[in-house]
């Protein structure tokens, strides 16, 4: 049994550990004021002059002496002396004290007559109104706002002071390629400096990326040395766990000292906290999403110690659809979707796989189950950090069911009409249940019943109280996928991957197998679950399996043969109040549009005669439409 | 009478207006993935392979056949025929279908052992488990979030098509002088060209400045060609008004056409908005507050119709501190300085001056007060719009009442830790009432009482009931300010400068006036009032005063001749509750502090003897400490 952390310390500890052992002293640098929005102060702004620096008139009209106005009224206009044209921003001559707006004026032969005092300033811009010489405009750490620079501009500043935190970052790992390069399998592309990177530019700090190193001791040693003299913070990205050829760990050890190796969340555990010169070293774990989690819960709160604060996270709070179990002595993060249904919002825990990247692209939030909890039941309510403005997950409608890949692009053209779709593959019946229970706004489903309608028997059946719509997306093929044109009568002789259980591509599929007589225990696969029509077909296409039953537009998206089973009713399920929501009529209205239904005829696969087409299911009676 | 404008008209319908007489299509670009956080897509992005492409380990382990591993248990080792050692990450070859973790594995001689079975799949990253090739990563008009660039580099995207929107911005104006060039007294720096670049390169767009034109109708004519030929979106900075040099109306006239000049908001009324080859010309009013208002509520809405939407203001319900009229028809918009004291916001509205950009820094959120509304009363409840993230806001301190440069400098040194000063210049009465009515957190006061004493009688007046302490800044000496080293006794004999009515310094002026025997009728100038002692130093050096009553730092700032008159304790007061507040303790420890004594007989006229001392006020009770 292999040892494979020096230590195990808790985050907390981890932060506290961070804020004991080192400095924190940023670098400054001088910008141009052009470039200085949102960056940080390092000392304090002066004023260089005072705005204005002599009397300015505030409007467009005539100078005149206060003084000569004292007796004018409208029974009884004045005519000027002495008085002088002056627009916005004009000088006011020293021997006047005020100004008259010109709409308040009579101008004949060159006199200008009034009709009303004016008090002695009226409408002056006096010296250092807007601020005097030697004022501090803003103090050390103002995080400078766009619009400041137009202040700081008009007194004078050309150049800011702001603080200057480099981190370097050097990618480690014999299995990397560069970013361009196409990986063959086995490989990957170096992304995790890339999006460190992001993360910290982001949050203010510059980030300087090494080449890729791969895993060997000496090399990773040298590319460390010449990080730590080049930055304030080094990030080392893999090498962090305690494999055969994790070296991270050992170099920090030998160029200075590791002093946490491991810290007790998850995903992120094989962090590494070291410090060489007196500057903070992190080993970062491999897998993109603990990388994240490293980055997001030890790298931002230490380069806020710098003065640079990340970005603020609002929260909602939510109601869980699926129960979380987390070890206790560990703080773990899970990714969300959240979306509001109604007046409550909803939270979709995502794939908890830390090499699941896209659960940071599909997700708009994550919670964290602390330390000292065992997880939280679903129906709980959570906190969910939002990682998106709090406006961008109001546009989000959860969509809960069956998978099409048709869902992708009705995302993308509902995407412009400010409605973000969110998928979630659970298969038909899943949707079903989400439904009932008010956790998603549409459910996509395709099941078969019995006397061989579609769908309205199941929500008769799970949801005898609803007004329900039935949304029609498509009638789509259903059809055996496989390399070589293998039939459904073939099934028995090659190996399958299935769909998981309660999807409506199994149930076709056991409908199917009954009708034609086949014992399901007879196909070699059987029970091998993926939740998607693509992956059944990467199955197909790696030779993992011979078949897969699927959609047509899977089998064409990877270069595969297609043999149709069955065409099926495709549609949304929703409750019928949903409609109210303006979110639900673009959905409907997208659904409907020529163009969605272009892009079913190019994907190919589908009918589109019904789509857009709405069914009405009122409690206790048969459906409409 | 001149009449100003073509046409006035809501700011509903100016948008409205502007939403029909666009196209909005926005241009596109490549962007490289390093640099694409923060765009917003043009297109689709979809996988370019499968991630992973082959079954790879997820553990540091064995790779097994789960078949072999059936009847392994903690009572029946079983020691495996074949198996492979894997790293997390290695391809796992065809002939194993699960990964064993090594720390399960006992190895002797080259043998493992295992003490569980496994089921088929355990610890394998199937084909596709991250995304299936040519499945959708993102959709259109989707903002790119930094750490999204890891996933995109991990499925082969290296540039990404996102919106660009190439606005132009051209400055006109006789009396603009550009940055970094000292303007003479009447001349001012081009700088709302620079705030409308930052402004609108924080919302996505590409800004292009333009050199200064000159009040030349031909000129602006010429750069307006250019600028229409060159960008979606222009703006033309200043012109916009109806003065005798106000030209961009009839310069877009003659290119394009006028589609609205004048818009019922203020600040902002003097806006254009206009047309020329089908692109929008807006004229930006000069006033730098009433560019920024047309910016915020005309400019940003505009662009979001291109896809880019501006970064959301987050509101907080918050009382009114003084009490804000509005014309009707007229939609107003107030800068606010807001800020939490115990569990409510409190909002202290900015000088209205469209020239006073420094409200624009020292504020942190706005209020819009509707056409339909003539305003709100002091202590009534206003929605503000944050213009900082709620944490920052949540960071001040209202600091209401006598101004000193000193603050300035509190501030600074405060601000590094998490705390946000926001001085109001009320004088030492408006603070005293400002603190009784909880609308600010501390209030400077220097209140000479007839006794002699300071401070003290004033709050037992004015807060009776109250539980209070007083924090000493400094003991600070107050006198003539001149430029030819005049004395108290001087006075009369030359013209003066006042301080507000209610301020500490003129009730000392007026105590020290009366103990001489000197008559206030008899200064010239006694009534001429500034708010704060820079003003006043200000207002001597440029001549128009000769004289006027301070403190020294601001002679000294401004180089002035001083003699002094008296000392006074220049203390703030507040609720003792208040201390339960951790920024008021950072608050205390920074006055008390030896850097902010140093930076205080640094600035000179401070005694510091007593600075940091904390006297306490019990209700009924003499002053302690």
């Amino acid at each position: 049994m292999v040892k494979r952390y020096l230590t195990l310390i808790s985050l907390a500890e981890a932060n506290d550990l961070i804020a004991r052992s080192f400095a924190f002293t940023p670098g400054t640098e001088s910008v141009p004021l052009e470039a200085a929005a949102g960056r940080i102060t390092a000392a304090p702004v002066f004023a260089r002059f005072s705005v204005p620096e002599i009397h300015l008139s505030a409007m467009d009209g005539i100078a005149v002496r206060s003084a000569e106005t004292a007796r004018a009224s409208e029974q009884h206009p004045v005519t000027l002396t002495d008085a002088v044209r002056v627009n916005t921003g004009n000088i006011v001559p020293s021997e006047y004290d005020a100004v008259i707006m010109i709409e308040d004026v009579w101008e004949e032969d060159g006199k200008y007559t009034i009709r009303k005092a004016v008090s002695p300033w009226q409408h002056v811009r006096p010296v250092g109104e807007d601020i005097g010489e030697s004022e501090m405009i803003v103090p050390t750490h103002h995080r400078i706002r766009p619009h400041e620079t137009g202040a700081l501009a008009a007194y004078g500043v050309t150049h800011l002071d702001v603080l200057a935190v480099r981190a370097g970052l050097i990618p480690t790992g014999s299995e990397l390629v560069p970013l361009g390069v196409r990986p063959v399998p086995g490989k990957v592309v170096e992304s995790n400096t890339l999006m460190a990177a992001s993360v910290l530019q982001a949050a203010g700090a510059s980030a300087r990326r090494y080449p890729i190193v791969v895993d060997d001791y000496d090399l990773i040693r040298d590319a460390v040395v010449r990080g730590v003299a080049e930055n304030e913070i080094l990030l080392i990205s893999a090498g962090s766990s305690a494999g055969t050829r994790d070296f991270t760990a050992d170099v920090i050890g030998e160029l200075g000292e590791v002093l946490a190796h491991g810290v007790g969340i998850k995903p992120g555990k094989p962090v590494i906290i070291g410090r060489i010169a007196g500057k903070p070293v992190i080993g970062l774990p491999g897998y993109p999403l603990a990388a994240l989690t490293v980055l997001r819960e030890i790298v931002l709160p230490l380069l806020a110690r710098y003065g640079l604060l990340p970005p603020e996270a609002e929260t909602v709070d939510a109601r869980l659809t699926t129960s979380l179990h987390s070890d206790i002595g560990t703080d773990e993060f899970v990714l969300l979707t959240a979306g509001r249904i109604g007046d409550a919002w909803v939270a979709v825990p995502q794939s908890r796989g830390a090499g699941v990247q896209m659960s940071a692209v599909r997700a708009n939030a994550y919670l964290q189950i602390p330390a000292s909890s065992e997880g939280v039941e679903a129906g709980g309510t959570v906190t969910a950090r939002l990682r998106v403005p709090k406006r961008t997950a109001e546009e989000v409608l959860l969509i809960t069911g069956s998978h099409d890949p048709a869902l992708d692009y009705l995302a993308d053209l509902a995407r412009s009409g400010g409605v973000d779709l969110h998928s979630t593959h659970t298969g038909s019946m899943g949707g079903v249940l989400a439904l009932r229970k008010r956790e998603c706004h549409a459910a996509p489903m395709h099941l078969l019943a019995p006397d061989g309608s579609y769908n309205v028997p199941y929500l008769q059946r799970y949801l005898p109280d609803g007004d329900l719509l039935l949304l029609c997306v498509a009638e789509r093929q259903q059809g055996i996928i496989s390399r070589e044109g293998l039939g459904f009568d073939d099934l028995p002789e090659h190996t399958f991957v299935n769909r998981q259980k309660g999807s409506g591509t199994r149930m076709l599929l056991d409908h199917t197998l009954q009708q034609r007589g086949i014992d399901p225990a007879s196909i070699h696969g059987y029970d091998r679950e993926v939740t998607t029509h693509l992956a059944a077909a990467l199955s197909v296409k790696t030779g993992e399996a011979d078949a897969a039953m699927g959609v047509y537009s899977a089998a064409r998206a990877l270069g595969l043969a297609f043999f149709p089973v069955a065409t099926e009713r495709y549609e949304l399920a929703m409750h019928r109040d949903t409609l109210e929501d303006p979110r639900a009529q673009t959905l409907v209205e997208t659904v409907s549009s020529d163009r969605f239904k272009q892009i079913l005829r190019d994907l190919g696969g589908y009918v589109t005669d019904e789509t857009g087409v709405m069914r009405e299911l009122r409690a206790g009676q048969p459906p409409q439409g």
